[in-house]
């Protein structure tokens, strides 16, 4: 018996993601996710609450090492510094731990079905408001953490939309930096 | 009999919004709406095709005032200027068409729901898209277009969770001028 396992949230995250992009979302069943990594229907419920929590397992996970590289940027740290070390952190983390290949394929499944779509735009505002958070107990305005929250999520989504795109070979935590320089140019010419 | 009465559809969206408040949006029926507003059920579905769209009506046309602003401005204008025609034109009119008060309802009936929020993200998802597209028109590059609409309906979003504080009298077309410069400090300096 191999209901405990360990790895079964690996498999059976693997086994949802396979049959994700055969069937389509809609037409997957718990029953068929268990079936295929070869586990229980009460396996999968002790690691997800439904199918659609397995496309957003590690999402806890993610908004901690964007915090935390927040909460531990040394006390002289610029508020720019800081939100550099968050997104560098973040995009480090993203692309070491499930990697390009996992990153596209499950962006084919969200894309393809509008709740996913609005799930994951939730996720997004919610990474936000916790790095706006994590910037306040900082001692950084409220404002200005909502404003920086808000800027890093868009430097994140716009980069990792550039890291999926078919041939793109550059990390992600470089995107993300020529995001910001971009902003920077897209901004400043106005201001002068 | 008024059922032809010009204004069927903005005293539909009144009697909407005052029983969204009154009862919440889940206990509001089309059926008490209609009722409230002195209509049939037959004259509401004219207008929108369900409850939770009376609260995303207009959408179309806030997001053209931010394409059109694009399409119109001058030939030399920098692509800065751009991103402040837009905004400029849409704050504008947000403020204009609606109203702070008005806003200011409407954003708590959707705080309130989930779905209504989910919502409330694609609708900010599709004009991200629509300035992008307008950019792409102007013979901007994908990239740089993509990253602009990110970017202008970010300074949008945070100039109006400002606007619509308890308090807040400045108007939304200052706040977004403000946010845009805080942006450009927010990058600048960490290219430095």
């Amino acid at each position: 018996m191999a209901r405990w396992a360990p790895g079964a949230s690996d498999r059976l995250q693997r086994a949802a993601m396979e049959l994700f992009a055969e069937d389509g979302f809609e037409a997957t069943t718990v029953a068929g996710i268990a079936g295929r990594a070869g586990v229980t229907e009460r396996t999968f419920f002790r690691h997800f609450a439904d199918k659609r929590e397995v496309l957003f397992a590690g999402e806890e996970q993610l908004e901690a090492v964007f915090v935390d590289a927040i909460a531990d940027a040394p006390a002289d740290a610029s508020l720019a510094g800081l939100l550099v070390a968050a997104l560098d952190a973040g995009g480090r983390a993203l692309q070491d731990v499930r990697g390009r290949d996992f990153a596209r394929l499950r962006n084919e499944i969200i894309t393809a079905n509008e709740q996913l779509r609005e799930r994951e735009l939730l996720k997004l505002a919610k990474l936000s408001h916790a790095v706006a958070a994590a910037l306040v107990a900082r001692g950084v305005a409220d404002v200005t953490a909502c404003l920086a929250g808000e800027l890093v999520v868009l430097v994140f989504k716009t980069a990792f939309d550039r890291w999926i795109a078919p041939d793109e070979t550059r990390d992600l935590v470089d995107l993300q930096r020529e995001g910001l320089a971009a902003i920077s140019d897209l901004t400043r010419a106005e201001t002068v």
